[in-house]
């Protein structure tokens, strides 16, 4: 790891003169969590060991379908998005996993790619496969689904690239396949809706018979877009009964932008927990549909409210419980790396806040319909200015303490953007 | 039936001067009909097969926290509300069965109470429980849930009132015990997400138990309202997997309101035949919230596509394939008996729609992939005024061609006003 | 008017064998009308009246984020857009004006193009800027804004582009500016909300200073997308307090998909007539978000509602009452072609049935507070199948009976794909 | 002042063992706000002069349509009530004022009631009048509508009533009248859209013309329930609309439960107060809809974000710009005591918070359109525990450290339960 994105020294440098002060702050903390009866180290080997993925399309300036509007200095091909999420993961501490999106991210030489990430201090986490979009010479059209379609050419055709993605992940070093598809309708009758839930699971059927012993695959819900009038799995019910028929191995993904409005998400937690097919997260955050944006951004307590599930599901596992968690954000107006920096702390400070929460008094308080003291339980452990035990877990890892600060100072995207090649205008499609 | 709410003689006198008219509209879109294949008497018949129980309560002014606005004339009891029921079916001659709720319907003969409605014409439908408020003199109170509570009392009250309610149910002649509960939450961390759902799946299974051989257990979920932050059976998930849990005999119900905004409910339906789980609906409609308006008054067009589903489904059955239909709606503005025939109307109305959609073309399409000519043999069945065909099935069973108008001449609410105890102001709660 | 792109002979063909059953159907329906006092031929009269606009755009296949699916024979220039609106209005007869889209359509003589649109028996609409994205060569990006930028430069340019959108349509023969702006934030905090309105306002108004004194300005608000934290006019109320502040020649579009979820669209038509604001609207049909689907497609009552809601203020017209009318879709998975006919289609059919109503039943139950029978009155006229009334002004105009049936006997799009050049995959932004 | 209901003794008694805590926990703060250049005996000064009023019917057990559980010791008229309120404001020292319902808190002898308020260490805030209830013995009735319904009779006693509310409101020394109306329909068609908001704006105007000078009428708007097909006053729009009509001393009034799904609520405050209408504000929580959960319980960042938009507003204001603050929560499952100091706590920290905001970076970073770090602005005020300040400034001011703590200690709850009768069961309207 001689050739890392961002020199050592540099983050040091910008770590020493705040040491001072994070220490008075961490201290501070502690003596008040001490009062408590928590030990305010052993919260910080809990963030220690914490960590998310990052995707490496994310590295990339989103857009909408209206347009995209690129930066100086965006990455272009899945080597130069590997290098952004070292950065991320040298300046955080908590990234130290990519995850893969193919065919965009499709190389010569997978093993080659996985020691370049390596090089870089990163891993690999969940494989996707891209079956809402057609690629040029492909033999069949998406365009009217694919592991649903009726069309039984374009069905083979998805499975075979996702078993085509897990042989890739192996190479690779993965272990999960996720598979999102944005099969569905605009038109009331366009497909039977039946029949077309029949179609993917015989489809996911054979990707899932393809499934290494080691080997989870993912299933992704989301309630609208690019299908606009109903999508084969829409919400969570969909996903676990098919996540059901598939077996063991098949766990469902939870992106907390892809429900109805005003869904507890929390609660499809603790139900997907409950019967087992918990399988990983897509975090960001959203407003209105699914509109990825920065993990927390927009309601950071509901992402608490999902990690106290997460504690309480920990506390009480099911057979084979490890959920996968990875950012999914589209950076339609950040630098990414920013943003991804930004989003792992929140994450972390939402598991964190989580994990100080009073779970003796707070199942105290249940167990005797103490409603106003069982919702204090979770508040005080919310109310919780968290940043110096983040901040001290990363810096005692090697990475800055004020990780914005200490990417600026670094110059990366202006000299990235001397070094590769302009990204043209997403002209929008409407 | 000698003793009939509304003598037979006024439905003929008033149906006698419309019959040449109806009998012209039925002839023409017979005439448009036979052009595309289809018999219109066939239609007629299937039309005059088909039925929707109305509930008890429902034929009682409904309200809001906010307040109730009773109406002279208003039923206070079980008899009064048959008395009104047999108005409607004997008008409207889709609505043959009513649906009780207990306590509220609660008698001391109910051997009695059955015959009197055989009298009228009426027979039983699904008994439905009541755990969400509590009576006076209650051992144990369902402030903090029923089914789920943490309270063990109020979990085994509350399984043996639905254990009594399949008793009663047995004399009147049902053979569906529908299960909804109010129980859930107000603040995050009220109670445990999880362990509430273990708790109610206990309960659920001790009244399961007492279940008799040809009966069925009908879950109802319903996302919001009376719990504000979480509610045990808050989805369709949720439903079916305690549908799953707790075994063959128990089913899921589906009340058009229950919803999460945008929810797609058609392709909700679709899921749970599939999975063999469709066990019936609580018909109403609905703007915001379970709202409890009359059944297509608001998006008629959503009810013609349930019933398209419904129409699939009947072409592919299941095992045990019999969904149970209901009218579910809060009558605050109207005069009870004129919504219901309204909405009966309405109900009848999509269901004939739905029979006449040319299927063989709507499949050709939907295998094409012509997703124009699939929407439009939905939509050239919505589009047919089938009000001639209800009018005349309705007639040709001693029915009025005009139901309300009929109803208004009979001048019935005014003597019942005059015969009636008057209702209170409901005071709202707020 | 001799080289339109489908032959009336063709046209007449087609129509040859359905003639008499077009015409026994709307005799039936006369008699039927006649009875309650309706003159099915002044009703043809209004139909025959009736027109809406179709957007240039909408030719082209539309698409999301993740995708665009092309199909052969799409067309790629203003040239082939406009011989694909004449097929339009040659078949369906109610769509005689195109709105255009700059810089999309730019040319470089306008009044060529407007005797090309007028030899096609086309006139032209509203003219619409685009400052949501940026063109190559621009000398400021949209990136953080255009009409409400911090950035005076884009706000100068985006003013200026406006301005020269005037200049265009007065060649074309437009008499409204329609401004939709994309302009918002991603991020809490990103823009401060109430500076941004302000420096909307500013420049909006210098565009106002530059309209015609005939020419109206068209503001249309939406809620999200593409910006997902906050739109500066991203609801009625910020856009009906713009047009207050800009001036009496500036009004209000509505865009049935730019709303909140439950928000009641007919009464904001309502609300904006009753202040004198009512422009126009942008037809189409949605179920989660700006889903841009065929009108109507999806919830065709609350577009009758919408009709009713135009019935009655053309009853009592405000000031200056002329809303402008015009389909806005984006077809992804239909030939545009068919998808325009069969919206203009349903949305006469709206149009018709809300003059169908009965407004004196209506006003009068209303009146007294008989909130049934003024329901019905509504009803009533929503649930006749005016097909034929449709059917019978479209052949007297020269059209189809079956707009589509004749479309596709014609092998339009075939043919175009033969001479139009193909357009390439949309790679998706995601 | 010298018969308060919680004794000054037990106060000290419990707050005693908490100072030397508490003063760490301040000193820590005080230090790590010092290295960003705030001094935080200033913050916490503005936190003592920082004040929210209280509902009297907020004191009382709040219910659904379905059923309302009471708790022992609940208050059942206005002396019961303002004995409650002044438990809270000596705990939590941040409700000095009480806001009164009509008919409700009804007495004979106003000027007592004021002089009782007063010993209490209470005021007075705005007058609420209701019309949306029928009470025993009124001429006409509102279950049609009350200012805007078409009974003539009805609209003028919803004026009077309102009148009287002011002459009320003189004596008790209040200087706002809140206008909320459920008018609205459940039907399309039920009454017309425009008339009925002709009939509202006409009524409203005679209110407004009773108004004392120095008074101002403040018109809330709901999306939603008791109507639920239209209402009169559903969104913002319509708000500011009715107040422009009316004049300068009519203002609008936000309710945090009461818009759409996804509406970005803080632009709606940034709205209303850039056009100087923006009049306060009742502080609840939801979820789902009018939820009216405790504030902040469910999505506290969503409050800090309106607070942000009263602090810009503070920093720019219009004339006559003096928002009122009260709480309005509907407390279903705890003692409502409890709640009003919880959401008091949490209301001032999220002035708080807002009021720690570095605006001279958050304004830079917006000038720069630098999207991070103005994001971060927000951000890393919304982190930082504010709980010491506000423990601090109520200590200060004769409250409770821990006022929940104390309030339960001081058993005033069940002493209530012995001296006050019981209140019966809600029975639910359904």
């Amino acid at each position: 790891m001689t050739n890392m994105p961002i020199s050592a020294d540099l983050i040091a440098e910008h770590n020493a003169p705040q040491i001072e002060a994070l220490q008075e702050d961490y201290d501070a903390l502690g003596r008040k969590l001490a009062r408590g009866g928590v030990d305010i180290d052993a919260i910080k080997a809990r963030v220690a060991a914490f960590s998310v993925a990052v995707p490496s399309w994310g590295a990339g300036r989103g857009g909408t379908r209206f347009a995209k509007f690129p930066i100086p200095g965006e990455p272009t091909n899945i080597h130069e998005k590997l290098e952004d999420c070292a950065v991320i993961n040298q300046l955080g501490r908590r990234t130290p996993r990519v995850s893969p999106h193919f065919p965009w991210d499709k190389v010569s030489d997978f093993v080659a790619l996985r020691e370049e990430a390596a090089a870089l201090g990163l891993g690999w986490d969940a494989v996707n496969s891209n079956t809402f979009q057609d690629q040029p010479g492909q033999a069949h059209s998406y365009a009217n689904g694919s592991l649903s379609s009726q069309d039984a050419g374009a069905r083979q055709q998805a499975v075979e690239h996702n078993i085509e993605c897990i042989e890739i992940g192996r190479q690779l070093g993965s272990t999960d396949l996720t598979v999102w598809v944005g099969d569905g309708t605009n038109f009331p009758g366009q497909q039977d809706l039946g029949r077309s839930l029949d179609r993917y699971l015989d489809a996911a059927a054979q990707i899932y018979a393809a499934l290494p012993d080691d080997w989870r695959m993912l299933l992704e819900h989301k309630m609208f877009e690019p299908a606009f009038y109903s999508t084969v799995i829409s919400d969570w019910g969909s996903s676990i009964l098919a996540a059901q028929t598939l077996g063991d191995k098949c766990k469902c993904l939870v992106d907390l932008g892809h429900h109805a409005p005003n869904v507890n998400i929390e609660q499809i937690v603790a139900r997907l927990h409950r019967f087992g097919k918990l399988g990983g997260f897509h975090f960001n955050d959203s407003k209105y549909g699914d509109d990825d944006l920065d993990s927390g951004s927009i309601n950071p307590h509901q992402l608490f409210l999902v990690f106290n599930e997460l504690a309480e599901a920990e506390a009480n596992p099911r057979d084979g419980f490890n959920p996968s968690y990875m950012i999914d954000q589209s950076h339609n107006v950040t630098d990414p790396i920013e943003s991804m920096l930004s989003s792992a702390e929140t994450i972390t400070a939402c598991f964190t806040k989580a994990s100080l929460v009073d779970r003796a008094a707070l199942h105290a308080a249940q167990e005797a319909n103490d409603t106003m003291m069982a919702f204090q339980a979770l508040r005080r452990a919310y109310t919780i200015d968290v940043a110096p035990i983040l901040a001290m877990a990363r810096m005692e890892a090697g990475g800055a303490i004020d990780v914005l600060a200490t990417y600026r100072a670094s110059q990366y995207r202006a000299r990235k953007a001397q070094e590769r090649k302009a990204v043209g205008l997403g002209a929008g499609i409407v």
